[in-house]
């Protein structure tokens, strides 16, 4: 099932969307997807007219995440070493996951004008990347029992301004600009995806392929991920976790490709549906 | 004034708390702090009887933020110095601020038990830390006026699990733990700081003190910080801010000093008043 965010006449609503995504029907019993997850309930149509996919506008299917999305960083092998040969370092795998977050600020539609500021950033970057949605909460979750907590999954753009990232040491503000968090264009429930370490990412910049990789690289697995995770901090229903980009961003080319006004970014998961933000002037 | 989030009898209110810290006084019109940063009015006390201060629970002022807190890192001097000398590194200021995240969950009461667990961390530390609450949002503030933005002021303990944070890389993992973030008692409004960047702020352990430092020797001032941050996002209210802490840390001290269960970590700030928290086994 594919569960979405939409805004319909002036409302949001929590929808199911249409195996050939021609239509959108709302959600019984819950008007926004936190709400059905914090219900802990499997999502089903309500009993109403489904709407035509066109006459509705997506939303990331968590617009407002109850707080910040949590991101891995080098989190695939081929991507750690760009990033440190980028930087002239030696590169290495993490020993332990690096995570990092993102503003609930920064997240916006599948479809929306991402604005690109040179008075806050002259180095735009992308990321694809695998959303994980957690559905159960939990503490001390194990690693076996792990994919058992997750709702679904969706695609996220990790936008980084790799200027603001480098300049201030951690990365959370080069990763928070308003906008620089597009997600959906809806979530796919896990039972919809049999092996959710083995899904095609890419990654298109006006229509050229940059990243074309692959879950199965990830450094740490998902379900890895939320143990360790949930290890420290409780998981909650509806956190968001970024599980980390493939090779092909934009600073680590030779010459660096950075995002400009007109760019149209395309981030597409095997499955799970594509992304597709322009990027705009200020 | 001083704003609190008290549990009484099973509720949770929002306060006035008298001078004198003996009772409390329900909020007019607003029955949580944030619905009352919300609404950007000034807060008055209902027409209600006080109630003993004694008879309720201070909770942390903002008990669940609608975000992850955010943390300034090597933002004193000396503690950039002493964190730096205890990584064997050469020191410098940072050119920029440095910002990373806590998660909402490790939010807890100015007063209460701070779980250590040696399964999740064996390097738990202290950092007092002014921590700053954003009345009025914003983006672009400029730093001339950025102190309009601020609701108030409250004291904050930003417990650090050392070996995570540093075995992680990015700091939000080792800085998240359940109950890593005591906050409170109270917000003083901003009209009763004169100058927050004039403030004695302390750091006992057992009644030892161990860190004694004054907001005056911040790196990045509260202004410049919510200018920075506001040049990036969208700041709302509510938004919490910890502005870093001053030297004293245990990890920088020779032997390192960590916290262990039994242990009571008492941070004050001058006119704010002060957390006390016990360490408790897991």
């Amino acid at each position: 099932m594919r569960i979405a965010t939409v805004q319909h006449e002036g409302r949001s609503l929590a929808v199911a969307v249409s195996e050939d995504g021609r239509q959108v029907t709302p959600l019984a019993g819950h008007d926004s997807v936190q709400a059905l997850l914090e219900s802990g309930e499997a999502p089903r149509e309500a009993d109403a007219a489904p709407i035509p996919a066109d006459r509705v506008t997506f939303l990331a299917p968590l617009p407002v995440p109850r707080r910040n999305v949590m991101c891995l960083g080098l989190n695939y092998a081929d991507h750690a070493q760009e990033s440190m040969a980028a930087k002239g370092r030696d590169w290495k795998l993490p020993e332990a996951p690096v995570v990092f977050t993102k503003a609930t600020t920064s997240v916006t539609g599948p479809y929306a004008d991402v604005r690109v500021d040179p008075r806050v950033t002259e180095q735009l970057d992308w990321e694809v990347e695998l959303g994980v949605v957690i559905g159960r909460g939990g503490r001390h979750i194990p690693q076996a029992r792990a994919l058992e907590h997750v709702f679904g999954y969706t695609v996220v753009n990790d936008l980084s301004a790799r200027d603001l990232q480098f300049r201030h040491k951690q990365f959370f503000l080069g990763k928070s600009m308003d906008g620089s968090c597009p997600m959906g264009p809806w979530i796919t429930t896990a039972d919809a995806v049999p092996d959710p370490q083995a899904l095609r990412l890419t990654c298109r910049v006006n229509g050229d392929l940059k990243q074309d990789g692959d879950t199965r690289q990830m450094v740490f697995s998902i379900a890895e991920t939320i143990a360790t995770l949930s290890s420290v901090m409780t998981l909650q229903p509806g956190d968001m976790i970024a599980t980390g980009t493939p090779a092909g961003v934009g600073f680590a080319r030779t010459p660096p490709e950075y995002l400009q006004p007109g760019d149209v970014v395309e981030c597409e998961i095997e499955g799970l549906g594509a992304l597709r933000n322009r990027m705009v002037g200020p």
